[in-house]
């Protein structure tokens, strides 16, 4: 068989499966979950010798270090697997809830039900947990899900699905509502990608390279960010202790994700007082500045910023600083630099954080938090199955609801048009 | 200037007026609206002599009658143009609303808020009202325009858009909030569906073969609908009535849209009673009959309906209708053969229509109402920008709200990541 006809074969499957998994209720969804977390643990074995075969296969390929150390399934891990199984199941359940009913002139009712997208497809490299993860947030939503991760991760990828689909054969459901890619073909995610009337969605996790693969691939819609450059503007009416507070949490307490900050922008009226301040605290915490001529001018030893800085998602301990003459000056800086993730004011101006929360239209806008915060657990979405920083369907973190569309409801007693 | 850098101009310019539409008072947008109107209403004549330039085109073209109706901007219409802006100025504005705001336990306060999508760019064919409709519901949802008529509309539309650009100046408003393309190139639009930096959103309106093509060459995020299948289902504890009240509106009222029946499915246990009712009603109605084996056993003269007949959207007085032998039977058949559109069931019978609404997933379910309801004005959303049979970012008939996204709002008092 090809392929393109095993993908859609395997699609096909996942389309018919889906609408059973629509229907269950939340009682069967979560107990399923539950039982796939324990087999998960009681599994640890197999999961470790699988994942020895991708391990060992990195290592002779030469991975770096801190891709095998990815890769790896430590007891810890899957146990984080199978918590993470755990916590999703006990969130609430999107699936029915009906938002607004109103009552037509004609007497028809009308309102707005969540159902599921359907089939959601999940193109991911790397970590394996993200098998379990997302396969966990799909099913609670009611959908199919197919899993293709990287080909590292063949062997542990295709054992935890092994595992996850013998829980739904147990439980009396398709196997083919959890399906993991194998084949190595590379060509599979093309086909697949091409397969609109089979899978709703497809959320691609990874580099940015993999993500405009997908992207520019994809005939199915596809919820994507490519980049966070996350900017923290500190007004001339901050708290400057909390100023420094913020900006070093947003900076420096993990500095590799994409919620931390990449850009601190300050008000020229108080630079001469928390730049200094603010760039010993960084220097401190092994935190490189680069900035702009007029902060270089204030602060001795920093790094010239060029326009490439400006737009850097460095990911390490490095800080683009700038100078700016307003709070209008920061906006402009944010919308020509920003990727639309995340931006902070730190202000004790009402009138003004006020202004930012409406003027800027980033996925998350913050008055007086560490970015660090924009993520789904944080904010309260319960787990988080990703981030768009395109503005269809969803922007900002993912989570169960956004696995979800609604359908228009229409209560009649024999209504027609007139 | 080559085509690609124009439409790159074009969307740039765009993009940088969106974000002081994004940021403009409903009153501000609402008055827009109505100087809009009057400035159509006012410029009837030159309005019917740009109009005249495509028709006598078209004519000399050889264009169907039909095609040559819908082309034409006659004075009723062009009142039809300014009344649709004024209803859309009557309308609630979504933009700033808040929907929903929790309080985490670090005391960050988490909301999520609408806000325009930002450009929004409409691809479609021969009527010439759309360049205003699309405009008004665009503007009013805080978003930029890029309009794209057929070639056989292009001094009418051109026509249109001068005008309502001329109200944006005279408002101190970016005329660039509203562009329509006029080139005649056709990769104009091609180059546009490029530009996924520049444009958030692309709604084509239109014949299937156009939503196609925009859909396989966009990068940009669509919103389509291919075609309106639409069942209805008359169970066996139907009020006989009331379902041939609803049938016959279904099919009849306005056979050529998307929202018509095009398939009756009638349980068996009723058959012998209502088919020979209906049959004899539709008949009256000049609707030609396509039936299962079954149904053509039931009443003489039907023709066969083939495997085509159930999938087919015809758009004219023809009507397929197959015997069933249970609900799940017609679940099954709307399953395999159903777009997603939108499916009504008949029945008098509470768990039945319950369960008919839990488990029928297309865009519009219906109990006891003609299926011609499924439209924006209809189901109480005010104006109509389009239906979305796919399911990402909305599903059904799309409104104001639709032309929307939400972003994160989180409001701190220097809270830090621990």
């Amino acid at each position: 068989m090809t392929i393109a006809n095993q993908m859609l074969e395997l699609a096909t499957a996942a389309k018919n499966a889906s609408r059973q998994v629509a229907n269950l209720s939340s009682a069967v969804k979560n107990e399923l979950l539950l039982s796939m977390a324990a087999a998960l643990e009681k599994s640890e074995v197999l999961l470790q010798q699988e994942n020895e075969k991708d391990l060992s296969c990195a290592r002779n390929n030469g991975m770096a270090d801190a891709m095998v150390d990815r890769l790896t399934l430590t007891s810890e891990r899957i146990t984080g697997m199978a918590d993470g199984l755990r916590e999703v199941a006990a969130l609430p359940d999107p699936v029915g809830e009906v938002t607004g009913m109103w009552l037509r002139p004609n007497g028809i009712q009308v309102g707005r039900q969540r159902i599921p997208l359907g089939v959601i497809g999940i193109i991911y490299e790397s970590r394996p947990n993200v098998t379990a993860d997302a396969a966990g947030l799909c099913l609670k939503s009611g959908n199919a899900v197919i899993l293709r991760g990287g080909s590292e991760a063949i062997h542990s990828n295709r054992a935890i699905g092994e595992i996850l689909q013998q829980e739904l054969g147990k439980a009396g459901l398709p196997q083919a509502a959890l399906q993991v890619v194998t084949t190595s073909d590379r060509s599979a995610v093309t086909e697949l990608l091409k397969l609109e009337d089979q899978i709703d969605l497809i959320i691609p996790r990874g580099g940015e390279g993999l993500i405009r693969f997908v992207s520019e691939n994809s005939r199915i819609p596809v919820i994507k960010h490519y980049k966070g450059v996350c900017h923290t503007y500190v007004d001339a009416a901050a708290d400057l202790k909390m100023a420094e507070d913020i900006c070093l949490n947003a900076k420096v307490q993990r500095p590799g994700v994409c919620n931390a900050m990449e850009t601190l922008l300050i008000h020229a009226d108080i630079a001469a007082t928390f730049l200094p301040q603010i760039a010993s605290a960084m220097k401190k915490a092994g935190v490189e500045l680069r900035g702009c001529e007029n902060a270089c001018a204030i602060v001795g030893g920093l790094i010239p910023a060029t326009e490439d800085d400006w737009a850097a998602e460095y990911l390490e301990l490095i800080l683009a600083v700038r100078i700016v003459e307003s709070y209008e000056q920061a906006r402009e800086h944010i919308e020509t630099y920003g990727s639309l993730h995340t931006e902070v004011i730190v202000t004790n101006d009402y009138l003004l954080s006020q202004r930012f929360l409406r003027e800027i239209n980033s996925s998350v806008v913050m008055v007086n938090a560490s970015s660090r915060f924009s993520d789904g657990n944080q904010l309260g979405l319960g787990a988080e199955i990703g981030i768009s920083t395109t503005k269809l369907h969803s922007f900002g973190p993912m989570g169960l609801e956004d696995l979800t569309t609604r359908k228009f409801v229409v209560l009649g007693a024999g209504q027609v048009r007139g």
